[in-house]
């Protein structure tokens, strides 16, 4: 009657909402790594015996290379990784596998197993972003004074270089970079393993070994807290989302300079597809990928942070999400930024159609009212209404930029306007004068490249 | 030196980015579907042979049978199920396959599997729905006349009906029936097949028959629009992300009703999870997970709207992601309202516990105000003052119910109130007397039962 | 120490919390129309006088007056609209004021009236969108035949007409009419007055008389789901949501069209900003804020749905906030849908940049590969593979248009190609070609644009 | 025809559109130190005349008194707050006035602006936290020995205290405090003023100098990063998004704990609301506003990271929405954490009842279990099956605390328990035990509680 979909015996809907082996997996590392080091702690605290604790580091060492070898069977009846690797462990060494668990529960082994996978690919996504912004320091220093036009509104406002363009993406990405990075090392500051169930244990542990062998700097200082928090991932995933969203931008614009329209760049065969019929066509589709990714990034957040909001202290089952929904964001950053290096490495730049399209517009007009008051002492607003009038003379005539305009013209104007006023008002000039620290002239722009080759040795 | 998981090669990368067939897959129904009425089609215009779309008839066929066999190969390499079953069927069938591409483009036919595929779970869900509301009409027939806490802010308020508290749910998910439904007859307009690549085809094509032979009114009448555009599948997400939104309530309520503190209900053993050691416990993991997966359908229509939001027509890349946002949606959906159905057909309630509380806070306090208005046509805002006298006297006394309180203590505040206003203020007599159309009073209750149930017959 | 900006007074930060009247003032209407209705059906059923009833609809006629001339004083003490309009009722007419409150509470009242205006909004959405269609369809007749790149990845795939790919937004944004139309009719089916509290009343009142006069189908069936219950504002925002985003799409166009390097088309100046110092510089302020917008009516959604999710029932203060997403949603649509207008209206086209930029990228191969499979019987796949070859052959010397390389060309890779072939490559003879239903062909566009017409009328 | 909404002129529309004065007015301070900076330094470097500096100086005083007494005019037409100071200034001072805009634009005068104005509303929204945590420590330190149930699912787990509960918070609120600073440190780095337009300037201004001035470390290094990224606004929005999830967390605690099911807490009339007739009921609507207030700012920073993602460099108007968006932010955050002050400081709490609640459901069971493995040396998993044994017992008996259940039904399942383990089953000696680090034991509690005094020292 109603579609199969809904038919699932209760037995399969609730496992389906129950196990999430699937999911948790990737976390088997951590789990290894955390249980070796809570056993550790047991046997240096006499909870457990050294036999018990050598078996337990041989057993999980052994787990280890079952699951990177492929052998290692994942049951979903075992629900999850942590009992699935708990259950081999016992298969494998026996009474001594039972043992693991004293003084810990499933909720601070969660809540340290993903704390510790959240902490590393962190870093992992910090590392990648550095990739990308030596592949753009590497095309800023290529391209320093190669002339493109400056936007706002997508319509040319001045002209600037190429190498500027590329370097203020290196400078939001390695914002991003401090603010992933950042959120690792806060997330480091505290280690759940030892709030047990949720409120703590009366076994004599020693909390500040085992967050010290796992790289925290210091026990968690409240049990609840510790097993009922999630915003480390909260944190981890806006920080991706405000990185994508800047991969997003620099995306959104190798769509347009790839157009036939812009035509400022070319993508490479690798990073791009093709048509088998349209030989020059060249869709950015990984740019693309990359600003569907960045909608799906920020909607992960949402979706955890509403999740979280909706809950009193401490565990409830709709944290069983925070995983997916981390995963996913970090695997599309990594594909997204692994795409994005691609493209830039082997993107090629049209010197002369951006050069043309930086002339356009009038693009130099500001360049003649900032001579005006420099030279001339014309207050500011009067400079703006003398050039807006030598403008519209140069669009009444034809001519296309403001420095292939007669002399004359200008001078019919404002007789005060020299030969040396107009000679400025090339592209070339005007990208050359803006240079003051951070502005676009090629020499600010080679020593912006500098100081960031010197940062990133 | 950065993270292996940045280290894909380009083909590695742009294969993950190219690839669709791990997700799309699942339109392998609808795609065959298009492609046989494609076929027939093409062979009724003349534009290929009888002979040809005989063999892409039996050659789809068997295409069909070896994906429910589960003996058919799904290859990366062709990308996406498209690709997959048009290679398999020239494999199968020879030339003839080759011919069965003829006069359309993949844009159109992904439109327009996608579209048959929104359409069909769109029925599903809203059938899945169907059920549910019938297992909470079951329950509201059983309890028309059990007493509970009507709540506002989460405080006593007046008493109310059980059975009439879940008709509420009755009423909601009716009306996301409908909207689901309607999303799918709004599918069901316009059929994008015969839009090729966007621009129409030169070949004389019939999409009158192609449109009619899928269920569709009409074929779509702007090429365009028919490729590019995705709102039916935002449609269908937003109606879902609203429809779930009353499950969460729901779902809400039911952690709520579980808790010891409320013990207004217990789940079956089969729709919650226990403890080893805590037998009376009965987690509502599944009532939660609904909660969180609220969050995240929400999150889905936010991303695609937020990707298409981005977009000139007609197709992009980003729009790859349209599938996977809509597949997990549904699934989730589905999920969530079987569990729901699970639950709500197994969960016992105690009729005591209710009563109680619904008798506390002296919740008949309203019905004596009304009895005042009615009865001696005192104003109401008079009516209300001397209501609060009596309830504080009753405070003060100690008395938790309002019908408990001495007749003494009402006529001195007010001497004109009888023994027969203070026998209305019982739970029982209070939610007798709301009959009002749509009110709480079991007749009532009863009525809008048997409404429903001539409904859904 | 901390700033003053969190140093409120109990008393002020409080009545920030609890004080609506700065947001629901704007439900003045609806809530006099609403009262009007509940006196007139009190006074027939006899449970207040005709004398009182005829005072409070001439009172609150009045204060309608005050509030359209401005001099209706509204008050933060009394918290909202409705207890100020109530207040000043009874200033004016004495205790019959008093008497108007009966058989109601504010819960239902603010259920209905806030529905009510949901209502006339998404009506008068509907009409906007409507002038938007019919400003989008004079500009499809006047450029039925301007020929234009049809794009996809923002790549030139296949010539188009200006009027084909306007109409594509008219075809989307009657699907967005009838989809706020449907929400507004769905909305009107169930009245929420009479459902008082949460429970009912047990007032004889007649729910069928409100809920006609009201321009209601039927009272609500269910006095919970009345007054705690807020998708029909959900649908509305989504439809809103997903209907902007149409809007969004089509200004990302204009901010592209409007760009130097596209220069398809040009805004006018009562809808552009302008550059004192630049004439020529035209910035899409409009299409950008239209963009914005569409973010956020995307966000109004998730902020309401995510508030709701959280809700057992009934009402709580946390859908207090419900009112000011659901205002700025339907301003800020309101603002687009106008701005949208004015730029359509007034937009003018460039018909030759159009024309080259269709021409660019060989555009036409796919008409060629048509014909050869069309008049040689070539086999698909084989006719894609000759094309290829040839658009090379144009590309390696440097001819722009497939249609302009000389026919020797063509018979070099395939002798059987003629000059009739060839002839059939220029942009013209391509888009008329493409003359299937709903295809870009002059005439086809032609006919959609009459048919639109007569459905308009 | 269609509603009035619709018809506004385009110059109205227009304005809509453009002006911002009504949002950004709130920039006045930020704007008036942001120019009195520039004006220094442009003296300094003798681009200005000391004179015409000092008449600007004194002249911006004049005008941010009138701003501070309310006799500023503010005007649409000037269309922002820049506009409008900077008219003021000219009307006031004359020519001097127009000279203040020199070498710069107002690209870098809002990006500074609103920069300022966001790291100063950070410092104040940290400052509020610290406030609310002063109030949960002290509350933390008046309960450090109540006990109350600790929930996982809603579900009662184990007994823990309530200064235990209230320290969780100070902990999370910890985080969310270093996060909301570190943003504004982040923010701080470099100043924008200077990238004028977008390229830079020729002018030989002084950057750092004005970014000292202004309490920034340095100069922006990138003109176009500079004027076009609001990644401060985005890490600015999700920290707040972070911290309100957490208030809403704690509010969804009040909202429970204050229900008469739980009855643990009782708010204080200034931070609740009441009902004239029934006096008893508080309505916990602060606490319900906050949980609201959360979905709000959630949805403020998905909108704007939606709308940021959308945009090539630099500016684009849609980024006007940044303001609009970040403001409402911090307005709901500083009300939000005002309320949650007022009713933590002034919730009263009921010991009875907690203790009560916290001894249902057999929470002491693990203590058994912990107590066979740690003085009998049972294996893990068979002590937990004999307990659970022991609880059936208990529940069949209808015995409520396991504690209160014969040693001889203990002894029943093990000889081996004896009267000291059952001794250890009372709550009391439950929460005594859990004494490890970060634990619920009182003394914990007291110590962590002295640690934050020390902290907030």
């Amino acid at each position: 009657m109603w579609g199969g979909r809904f038919a699932a015996q209760p037995a399969d809907a609730m496992q389906a909402i129950n196990a999430s082996i699937d999911v948790d997996k990737r976390l088997w590392r951590e789990d290894i790594e955390g249980s070796k080091a809570h056993a550790a702690m047991l046997a240096a605290q006499g909870i457990i015996t050294a036999e018990d604790n050598a078996a337990i580091q041989a057993g999980l060492d052994q787990i280890a290379a079952e699951i990177v070898e492929g052998t290692f069977q994942f049951s979903v009846a075992l629900e999850d990784i942590h009992l699935n690797i708990e259950a081999r462990l016992t298969e494998r060494i026996g009474e001594a596998g039972k043992r693991l668990h004293t003084a810990r529960s499933r909720n601070d082994q969660v809540a340290t197993d993903f704390k510790l996978w959240t902490m590393r690919a962190s870093r992992e996504a910090a590392d990648g972003l550095r990739v990308l912004q030596t592949a753009l320091l590497k095309q800023s220093q290529a391209h320093a004074d190669w002339i493109m036009p400056g936007f706002t509104h997508l319509q040319t406002a001045q002209p600037i270089t190429l190498g500027h363009h590329l370097l203020a993406y290196v400078t939001m990405l390695e914002r991003d970079r401090v603010r992933i990075i950042g959120g690792a090392l806060e997330a480091a500051w505290e280690c759940p393993l030892g709030a047990a169930a949720l409120a703590g244990t009366g076994y004599k542990i020693d909390r500040e070994a085992t967050a010290q062998a796992l790289g925290f700097h210091a026990p968690a200082s409240n049990s609840l807290d510790a097993v009922g928090s999630r915003d480390f991932a909260l944190a981890a995933l806006s920080n991706l989302a405000i990185a994508i969203t800047h991969l997003s931008r620099l995306a959104e614009e190798i769509v347009l300079w790839t157009s036939p329209q812009f035509g400022f760049a070319r993508l490479s065969d690798a990073w791009s597809t093709g048509s088998s019929i349209m030989p020059q066509k060249r869709n950015p589709d990984a740019a693309e990928l990359i600003r569907a990714k960045a909608a799906r990034i920020g909607a992960d957040f949402a979706a955890l942070n509403a999740i979280v909001q909706k809950l009193p202290l401490t565990y409830a089952k709709d944290l069983q999400e925070d995983k997916a929904l981390t995963f996913s964001a970090f695997d599309d950053f990594a594909l997204s930024v692994t795409a994005m290096i691609g493209m830039v490495e082997t993107m090629r730049f049209n010197r002369q159609k951006m050069r043309a399209a930086a002339a356009m517009g009038y693009s130099t007009a500001t360049d003649l009212a900032d001579w005006l008051v420099r030279e001339l002492g014309v207050p500011f607003r009067e400079a703006h209404e003398i050039t807006g009038k030598i403008v519209r003379i140069a669009e009444d005539s034809g001519v296309a930029e403001l420095g292939l305009l007669p002399l004359s013209d200008f001078q019919a104007v404002d007789p005060r306007i020299t030969e040396g006023a107009r000679a400025l008002l090339t592209v070339e000039k005007s990208v050359e004068s803006r240079d003051s620290y951070g502005g676009t002239a090629p020499q600010r722009v080679r020593e912006q490249v500098e100081r960031w080759k010197e940062m990133f040795k």
